[in-house]
């Protein structure tokens, strides 16, 4: 697995770093990084002489700029070549399956569908596991049930709309469970209907609970995770969080938003001085049986077919154990969405016609 | 343009189209198409015997279909080689642009930055414009500017999170002005810290004016453009909503959200029976000086500059006229994205390390 080792790639190159590039500053003999050029400065003195103020570069530093551009240039291409290949050596064997038997999961939604699943399967991999629900007796028949097998599970009612709600209870879990290193953002509701038909409230719940309810959570439970120097954060969007679909306007927007939330959180720690030991796993299910898709139809029953919430949950909890970044039920999904995108957006719309799926209006 | 004409296309084969596909039933000579199979229908009759009900499907329709599938297949691959085609002579020969004098434009944030500049240059090319703002002297302010200019203009103070507002004002503009046939959902703000930093209220303000007013203005002026068949909705997301970026987690979340709602109302309009004339316009700019922007750095200040606000008017403007789905602005960073997303996650890291381009905090 040596070859497979992007460190070695990382150290050769890290002499050539960008930050590495400097302008030339006659007063002193030692070049001085310089300060991270912000526009605004140079708005600031708008009148042109920033390069005269410091001295015109001389043709030496141009040069010396001009070599290091082009070394992290073909560093960059060799890199590129490199990712590439490990990426389809990864597609036929994916990284190790992490354990998590010392972990403590939460996850929202935990008394129905998968996230029920997926409590009583994190259960059977030893994870404590706490269940959040917004009704009591679901949430507490998922816990009943993981205790039954022997396996180790909390219960707390919880609002996801509710932020204080949240805090409250993030606050509670510290004290009675301990720190989470998994969270499992699942809960969410998908009003189907067209969206002059949507009401405010579905509008905002769709929101609420499908967006908003993450940012709660994740200020709740980041910085545990950060201290721990440990964490998994997991979240649901869509295939509907890939591509736009009819009857369901509202629920596209919130779960577009989830990946947007996702990638730039998963890019903003990337970027941490901590450089902290956290990995982003984004799920895009398709169309699971737990009742959220009222009145599917497809033309290929056997392709698109819907999804038990097991297998979806067992797939998700593979795609977090192994560090994947994105994970689509079915698995190919992901890689036809890729593809599609690369041609002209009436291609994207001949295949959804060809395929015929989608699902109707539930009113 | 004889080539170009798809309708050639779409007549010839739309004789062979996937609804024609039928089953037996044997009972009468004429096949009947059957309803359209939902799952919960099959689910409904689990025992497996729903063919033998209709009777077992003979040898004669089940190559009846095969063929129809593969003359299906072929078709779509035929548009396929057609659409790509279309699409890079369309990069070379854009589609004309419609005019907008007998439109009018209503323009959300239109007292500052880039709606300001649209509101100008939307009166320049002789649209009435009808400008909203929260700020009502801005507001007032570009109102002047266009009458100055002896352009059409009609000034409204609106917050755009008050959904009530939204829909009186929308009221008062159909009596008042007439309807709207260019609706540019343009106001947005943007926090720009970590996640952790990142208040509850900048979060809400941050979806309320970015995302939910989209939702409250298309229920406003949808109806009126579907009655008058004819329209044009522009949305403003942003590069934020094509990658995620470091402090801009809630932001990116919104913007991606836009993209999703745009793409699933265009899809559903698709649909529609009634096959309305509306044309979808999503605009991702990356930089432009509006003030959002407070402390951005690039590597390559020519390649990534600050756009000026004038400028991403004209090609926002340009681009909802020839009717094109999306626009970056530079142009080309849709097709760079499109082109990385092809390739593995740390690729993107990658270019975006050596683009090294972004925003600090502004905290």
């Amino acid at each position: 697995m040596n070859i497979l080792q992007e460190d070695n790639i990382d150290n050769a190159v890290s002499v050539f770093r960008s930050d590495r590039q400097f302008i030339d500053n006659s007063n002193s003999d030692i070049p001085p990084r310089p300060p991270r050029r912000t526009v605004t400065e140079e708005v600031g003195s708008s009148s042109g002489t920033s390069t005269e103020r410091q001295g015109a570069p001389n043709a030496g530093v141009k040069m010396y700029n001009l070599v290091i551009l082009i070394i992290d240039i073909v560093a960059m291409l060799v890199r590129w070549i490199f990712y590439t290949l490990e990426s389809l050596y990864r597609l036929v064997v994916p990284p190790a399956a992490d354990t998590v038997h010392n972990d403590i999961v939460l996850i929202t939604g935990a008394g129905h569908g998968m996230g029920k699943c997926m409590a009583l399967q994190y259960a059977q991999l030893g994870a404590t596991v706490v269940c959040l629900d917004i009704n009591e007796k679901q949430n507490a028949e998922t816990v009943a049930m993981i205790k039954q097998q022997r396996g180790n599970a909390f219960g707390y009612v919880c609002d996801v709309t509710d932020r204080q709600q949240i805090i409250g209870t993030a606050k509670r879990i510290q004290q009675e469970v301990g720190t989470v290193t998994i969270l499992v953002n699942n809960a969410g509701i998908m009003p189907t209907h067209p969206l002059l038909q949507q009401t405010e409230m579905e509008i905002r719940k769709t929101f609420e609970i499908n967006v908003m309810a993450h940012f709660w959570l994740l200020q709740s439970y980041l910085p545990g995770m950060l201290e721990k120097n440990r964490g998994y954060i997991v979240a649901l969007s869509s295939v509907a969080g890939l591509c736009g679909l009819n009857n369901l306007v509202p629920y596209c927007g919130s779960k577009f938003a989830v990946r947007g939330i996702m990638e730039a959180l998963a890019e903003e720690l990337r970027q941490d001085a901590r450089k902290p030991n956290i990995k982003f796993t984004t799920v895009y299910p398709y169309m699971v049986d737990t009742g959220l898709c009222k009145r599917p139809h497809m033309r290929f029953p056997n392709m698109m077919r819907l999804v038990k919430p097991e297998e979806a949950a067992a797939a998700i909890i593979d795609g977090q154990r192994r560090g994947l970044v994105d994970v689509s039920i079915p698995k190919y999904l992901l890689y036809l969405n890729t593809i599609i995108r690369v041609f002209p957006i009436k291609v994207g719309t001949l295949l959804r016609d060809f395929l015929d799926s989608g699902v109707e209006s539930d009113l």
